[in-house]
């Protein structure tokens, strides 16, 4: 046996963990009884430890190790997985077993803490363990990258080639930009119309999910929608992609466009090449890259005028009563509606980039050692008063929603924002390309389906988030795609056109 | 670390790969989608494997030797937790490795071929690989049990301590009992009262099984209902314990008593003491007493006049249309309806034995060698015809209805009847101890699901099903307690008081 075919079979091992420890947590996010939890945890570390083991074994590592020093006779493909599989070595090996698993421990703790702080609203109760988080944290990349700022490489971690001179640029554009501009259209918002509030039968809202599901050529012979507190996609190889959505009877816009989010993560999953199926390069290109399909299917498609001409009959027609008089245009900037907010999940399109703007720059702060963990609520807060003119009453409105940082991850937050601005980059490529608007008021999604497909879907994370914007739009990534993106969207909107 | 320490440490590594292939097999029957399964099963196949690796290795083999000569130190339950392992190795060690992968994949092709061949209604295509699996069966029992006649080992398999001398005797008195009994009441069978096939609400009835789970205490922590094409109850320990009906429009009875009948299967899983989960003595006694409780709380408690005095009112509530002018008695009598029909799982209690006679004496002759597999339609119609009085007059409806043969299971079905009548035996005990009847008409079935604990569930399978009997009833198994039971009961309904 050849040291690749040796590699093929170690990675099949670890994929097979991979599904088992997938397929259980989908169970334990979905339907799980809760009283089965102490079991099952138990049970599945027992899994990962397993994986874990062959992950970091001996045999593994002489593998990859040989077959990253001598690549010529593997073909190009075969040559990413090496480059794949060594760069997740390298996160671990240089980790002392006593680290990974003291922090393992901590940041589980440390979730069930944020989780009582939010309910009470306190910071004092987590304060303890983001401190102790940050500090293993640094500890941790001092061991992976003595020589690289930590910040930059988690953010790499996150997004393969960004690093703080990048994300600088970008949200200084953001900041310069948005902020004024968002400030003007928020003194020009109007209240949001009635029927945004209506209620609406939650059975109803599922059958529409589910014709949306046909509109956007979901495949369901590899994949399902189920229910979930909090909407998320899974997958774990192209041909089984599932997606959760929440529906609340007062908030139809909530499970509406939830959906078409995670049906955009679940499209690009379902529409990577099965070739990938059995490697490491399954999923998506980046964080980044991901959450641009999701955004694009979310809002470039999703909360267009031409979307809204082509299934507002639809809507209508399970809610009669409450869309009765309402007209394409009504409901285009209803879905469009633009207010603060203290909560990012909740945020609007509009508004959603300041919220992480915030986001990082008190991460980069916390990593420059600028700022102190007590300080973090009070920066928290002044913050979303320069950017969004509001003030945070509670910590559970501030700097505890989230829960990333109680999971130990940092520097996941900006791609969210880059994700978006990506999608404005694509956004502007693909008009010139394919007749847009019209393929989507002609409910003729398939052809925007596979544009993407090839262009970006297929590859997997066979190829990086830098050479897919480039080979895609021509350029590298350019944050004034974004801008103008907004601008022209939101001043058309709310200002009359005008877009400064 | 001590040999028995080390033995729990390999155990629940061994659980843990059980866990997980367990909750991927609860999925793979609810709700994975289609084009998963290749991969799946590619990737499952490999943690079976490593489950299997372990549980062969020479250290657990080594331990468990050690453990069972030398079993001093040990407590009780320590010894039959060796006492299981020592059965389940001595199931495997004696197979050669070679056998065992041909017998699996032997099995896996059977089944599909099996499928193909029931949906042709076509014997022929499944002969072949019926005729292959019973030459490897018994090549297999050979290696493993070269002493004892390769059917005896089967039964016990399935039903510790049962072989064909007993079942012998107890299929004597089934066939002279109860064949010349249920023929005269099926000669005074009354038709269906026509609203036993009137449309009944798929929500309705869903809402009705969930009013179901709460008068049988189900415990909603612990577990939870899910809807699968067939109905199965699934558990992993105390804590996790699931089950599925199936919703048929035009046939409320189907899923009232799929649901009673894995209600009880679930109950008994849920009332296992929790010290068992982390050994191999959790689930349940056998298969006979896993069966006899299923058929306690779906026939003895679901099927009786008492039960229906209690929840026909809020059977109405939902279904008043369609049972409008149906009093207890009308009731009572449909849900006992008798007629012979070609399928085992759509039999009535009555004719059901008869079922399981037919497959027991079938199995015997195959593995006495008294038949070959080519005659075995024409022996499954011919007894068909002895026991029922009806033609078969398609495969599909005869011999290929059932899964079992196909996925190399022979001595299973006996366990069927023996659980039926098991329950009978149980159902003169429980009676004489406390006041059942009143029990259940007054709604309050906490009482009998704490006897059937103490007296059953709580021991897991650390007590065998021969032990257990003698304990609950003061007797070892008696099938004539079987035969009065079901004397009385449709004597009553049906003979108008005659039993004989």
């Amino acid at each position: 046996m050849s040291d690749f075919e040796r590699f093929k079979e170690l990675q099949k091992q670890m994929k097979a963990y991979q599904l088992a420890l997938s397929v259980a947590s989908w169970d334990s996010n979905t339907e799980a009884p809760k009283a089965s939890f102490p079991y099952r945890s138990e049970m599945l570390g027992l899994i990962s430890g397993e994986h874990f083991s062959l992950q970091t074994s001996e045999e593994y590592r002489r593998i990859v190790d040989e077959l990253d020093r001598n690549p010529d006779e593997l073909n190009d493909i075969q040559k990413k997985e090496i480059k794949e599989a060594k760069k997740n070595l390298d996160k671990i090996v240089k980790i002392p077993k006593k680290d990974y698993i003291e922090f393992t421990q901590l940041v589980n703790l440390s979730q069930k803490e944020w989780e009582t702080a939010k309910e009470k609203s306190d910071f004092s109760i987590f304060q303890p363990y983001l401190k102790k988080i940050i500090e293993m944290r640094k500890r941790m990349l001092g061991y992976r990258a003595p020589d690289t700022h930590p910040y930059d490489v988690l953010l790499d971690d996150f997004e393969e080639g960004m690093d703080r001179e990048q994300y600088d640029a970008f949200f200084q554009t953001v900041k310069d930009e948005l902020v004024p501009f968002t400030k003007k259209v928020l003194k020009r918002r109007e209240d949001p119309p009635a029927f945004m509030n209506a209620r609406y039968d939650r059975d109803e809202q599922k059958a529409f999910v589910e014709y949306l599901m046909g509109v956007f050529g979901f495949d369901f012979d590899k994949g399902l929608l189920k229910e979930s507190v909090h909407p998320f996609t899974w997958g774990t190889h192209s041909k089984d992609v599932r997606f959760t959505v929440r529906y609340l009877e007062d908030y139809l816009f909530s499970s509406i466009f939830a959906a078409i989010h995670e049906l955009g993560h679940a499209l690009y999953e379902q529409q990577i090449d099965e070739m990938f199926d059995m490697t490491n390069l399954n999923g998506g290109a980046s964080k980044g890259i991901h959450e641009s399909q999701s955004r694009f299917y979310e809002n470039m498609i999703g909360r267009s005028r031409a979307f809204w001409e082509a299934h507002l009959p639809a809507l209508k027609q399970r809610f009669g009563k409450q869309l009765k008089d309402v007209d394409v245009e009504t409901f285009y900037r209803a879905v469009n509606h633009v207010d603060e907010s203290f909560i990012r999940v909740e945020a609007d399109e509009l508004t959603y980039p300041l919220h992480i703007l915030l986001r990082y720059e008190i991460e980069r702060d916390i990593f420059e050692d600028r700022v102190s963990v007590d300080e973090l609520p009070d920066l928290w807060n002044r913050k979303m008063k320069e950017y969004l003119n509001i003030d945070v009453e509670r910590d559970s409105d501030g700097i505890l929603q989230d829960v990333h940082w109680s999971t130990g991850m940092f520097g996941y937050f900006p791609t969210y924002a880059l994700g978006s601005a990506y999608a404005a980059q694509i956004y502007y490529t693909i008009r010139k390309e394919i007749d847009f608007d019209r393929l989507i008021r002609e409910d003729n999604l398939q052809e925007i389906n596979d544009w993407l497909r090839e262009k970006i879907h297929c590859f997997g994370s066979s190829i990086g988030p830098g050479e897919i914007l480039e080979r895609v739009t021509g350029e590298s990534f350019n944050p004034s795609y974004y801008v103008r993106y907004l601008k022209e969207k939101y001043g058309e909107l709310f200002l009359g056109g005008e877009s400064e």
